[in-house]
């Protein structure tokens, strides 16, 4: 297969290192453009030292230097808000994008600007825009030119509901994700609140019932279940970089553990980066750590009769870069998973 | 007031040394013995060298030495199945015990069986023991001989739940609580799952729905709201030291948050060991670290209508040995939170 | 005796935090003024809920709202620069000043001037000013109104060579300074390089032989020396929030423990919060952490004949606001550790 | 190329665990055997179950269930004393050995006896054995059956004295060595001081001038020097899974950095494993996590004459099992670094 040149746009942030990781393994899409407002002007190697592929690449700023003509698709790794606009320019110079921010996730624009406190002026695009879940929406990707990249969140918790929901073995009125992440996931830009001291040998709760990916998570849920869904949705900070663990209870019927692992294996059993754990094993984030899969474990607890699903994804990989990768290898017509290798994480 | 001697059996494990801290800065509670099978002969300055106060104290071994006859009270800092044979052995020789271990916690003898795994020998003691939570049992506490101190996450469980379930402002017949412990609740004893390496960095639930603290909880929140309780207790791994984080998610039709606080403020507001924060304020564990303070922090989601409580105590110091020492305190006739000063705990 | 009223000028930092949690708990000094540009306005609890005693204290801006005539001696926890105009200010209105920046540290303009790329402009003051470590300069800051508290890593490398570079028992020539600190050091603005996810899992060394420390170390070892000493210091950051360890490596020619150890229990035995541990023994940071105490271990390696000091010190405390309040308890008359306990570290 | 078949003996450990993750990448060589004591007759997936490539291997017993006569080289991650039965076994099988443990590292019978306080019992083979470090002695490494890998921080200090010890820009008399390692180091049987507990938020020192790593140095610096050197060797606990860093004083009479960097850069720059980081730039252990990199940082000091060299390694995979991975590759004749891709560390 012939080479593709690919950009990123927000190489400074954990979002553009960790795609900056990726494409130095990755064996057909080449890094031709790295732009960053701040860091313009400099090497790759200066910045980033560990990355040895890209080392002497020079980056740009994509407002003062414009887009490279020779590039056939872009990731964006800025905030939202910003993204549109940049998606807008990318899409009418005849490129592809996959989006890592919530511009083009939601497809109700009342909610989105509602919760991103944002006018969305590239509205336009949404019809088109595909919500880049590959275990869900992978052929719709294939012929997208707009990728919605997921929130980490919304991926460990719809991973981890979608097989119940579409199949009905839940009770959808009453869903609790109680989800727990690793700081990388609160970005890169100097904040109080994210300083190591802050974070270290500590953990808490925050924006309980009142976090951004509240809505995404329901809206894919909802279309799973073919219903309404409203979910609690609660997180809290991990003092740890990367990681998600999503412990997911709903009421269910169904107490037999068979019956609900035979569920999910049916649903993911061919997909081979969603790993149903064995009976009895929950998942650990460092088993997933660097890579795009994601472990479920599955218990019962007859005495409530409760489902627990507990779901673990590398926010930063799985949870976005990694599955960028995954959405542009599906929109340039390349296997799914290239570049990716077998699941050997860092352990410890 | 007179120094009153006090012992403790089981110096060498976490439990014991915080223990050993806490008598550092007490005014009247001298430590007059110290014991540990392994550590018997050393002197305590060898082993913890950071124990100023008593560092000439030479560590016995409880079996070999016995008794002090010039203690007044015991601190069991053993595990079950042990703790309940010297408990018989110190009450017959007519001093007090405040057992840190599970032996006097649960007042049915199937259901402790059950769950520990070992018979009980010591159950006519049961009559006369007391569950050591200060905020519930003060009065019968002053009176009692033998106290068991509650379970860490029962702690944390208790006293998030008690005041919705004593008012009936909940419904208790769904009740879900995602705990999340440090590794100091794992105990001192060298196991390959609690080494440095296997946690740091790591993150995962386990004993979902099995884990023993399960029918403590259950006990003291039925004996909360009148009728039986069945709760959905799931625990995970933190890798920090001190520190649980609960987060409680019961049904509920009171929906003014203001009523909700009002309730918990009526019921804990002249205790000033637990306090509950302010609206939109969710506890962090470093503000108890090292405490006897327990923070609560209450939340509405209107959409789903639940009440979340997050509540956060030091699992060593609340929830184990200063929480021990609080009852010794009442024991002997001290005032509750005798050596407690004002709560300032190490941030950072 | 009754209670003075003292002041912090910079409550938002971590030292000024640290000032906050130890007058907390001490018996005379009463927090009368704790001021921040930015938190103006705000009450204690409302920034920091875990600090009760002065919950209820309204921040001020020490600039727009000017001094508080009641009290005795401030605590200037603001950067250096701005610190020697607010210890003008101060002590031109009767008040004591312990100056927390290291802007009455160096005895030489031209030393501070070169390091600190600054201009010194309260020189007049340098002739009353103290170094204000009291295991060496009790006597002069007792009579002092304005005492330079000193730096993090000079305390836990001055601690360590005193004695020996006193007694003339090593080659002065040869000093080398490994330090590592906790991350506290690097203070608590937000800033790229002390994000969580930064510091987290990761280790390096900074500011080899550049360390604004240097000249600080230098100074205070040429006095005991009696000599003029160059040093190499260098420093490293550790992904923890306290403590210092500094590992000294110095030629000596007296290849006997005992005599060296001798040498430090006659300079320090007196002095209760340096500790030197017994042969074989060596410090951990955690043994110092929330104390003003400094632990300290000798060994002497004789193939090389190099004498090597570890030192460990709790940055925080001892390494600056501790070691302030020792410095104010000595200015106002009271005994040195007045508030300070046994020493009774968290452990773990 | 051919598959060749590999045996790893002692796979529960932390080195076994990394061979593990590497052969899952490596195109070449297939894991056929896999043993330990403890989990013999499990499948990889019940143990490990984030190693996908080797999942249904049940692993074996090599006492009860002898070698494979398909494997052609065996990797012993055991502890020393067994290793080099073992090892005797192989070889006289007629297969490759790279020995991870300390076994065939020393050449000097004596030196290794007194430092490992065991009895060397497979001298014989010593004269075949040779020291795995590939930037050194890779033509050796080729032609050999046994290769001893060398150890962690043997490996970081050789990689960071060898260039200036064999060009003699440096004085050799003088060598001060202090390194500091992730947990990792210390290994997976469980013991107090590596519980999680012990190591979390602490940092300490220990073994000074006494760590065993030390005559190998000492016996590679010499060969390097051509004379006898004596090294004064300081170890620290980091409180992190993986990497070393090392910080090396000497003593140095060539004061102009680039005349020390062109020194390393000409006996490092076509190993590209090895980096020379550019003027300033410190090394940080993330930088090499989970490679075979080693960064090395060079900085003068003017004015104490002293040249430091800063080395970064992952204790795990360049320390021990990656190395190991190099030097198999070596063995059986394919390119040095065959299954390892483009240096691409997670970061963060």
């Amino acid at each position: 297969m012939g080479k593709i040149n690919v950009g990123i746009v927000g190489i400074s942030g954990y979002t553009g290192i960790e795609l900056l990781r990726l494409l130095c393994t990755h064996p057909f899409f080449e890094l031709k453009q790295a732009t960053s407002r701040k860091l313009r002007g400099k090497k790759i190697k200066e910045v980033f030292p560990f990355a040895d592929k890209f080392s002497e690449l020079i980056i740009t700023d994509i407002e003062k230097d414009g887009l490279d003509a020779d590039i056939e698709l872009y990731f964006l790794a800025v905030p939202h808000g910003t993204a549109m606009k940049l998606a807008q320019k990318i899409i009418q110079a005849g490129k592809k994008v996959v989006d890592l921010s919530a511009d083009f996730r939601l497809k109700n624009k009342q909610v989105y600007e509602e919760w991103y406190k944002v006018k969305h002026v590239a509205w336009d695009l949404m019809s088109e825009a595909v919500y880049g879940l590959p275990e869900i929406y992978a052929s719709k990707i294939k012929n997208s030119r707009l990728v919605a990249n997921p929130g980490c969140y919304p991926t460990s918790a719809i991973l981890a509901l979608y097989p119940a929901l579409k199949s009905g073995l839940i009770d959808s009125n009453e869903i609790i994700i109680d989800s727990k992440s690793g700081t990388t996931g609160a970005g890169r830009s100097p904040k109080e609140n994210i300083l190591f001291c802050e974070v270290y040998d500590n953990f808490f709760a925050y924006n309980i019932g009142k976090h951004r990916h509240s809505p995404e998570i329901e809206q894919e849920c909802s279309l799973a279940a073919g219903r309404n869904i409203k979910i609690l949705f609660s997180t809290h900070l991990l003092p740890i970089n990367r990681g998600i663990l999503t412990t997911v209870y709903v009421k269910t019927k169904e107490l037999k553990i068979d019956k609900i692992r035979d569920c999910y294996l049916e649903f993911y059993g061919h997909k081979k980066w969603v790993k149903v754990l064995e009976d009895g094993v929950l998942p650990q984030v460092r088993w997933v750590r660097g890579t795009i899969s994601c472990a479920l474990g599955l218990v019962i607890d007859q005495k409530t009769e409760q489902l627990i699903i507990v779901s673990a994804i590398d926010n930063l990989c799985r949870g976005a870069s990694g599955q960028a990768l995954l959405n542009a290898n599906l929109m340039v017509g390349f296997e799914e998973d290239t570049g990716f290798s077998v699941s050997a994480p860092l352990i410890p």
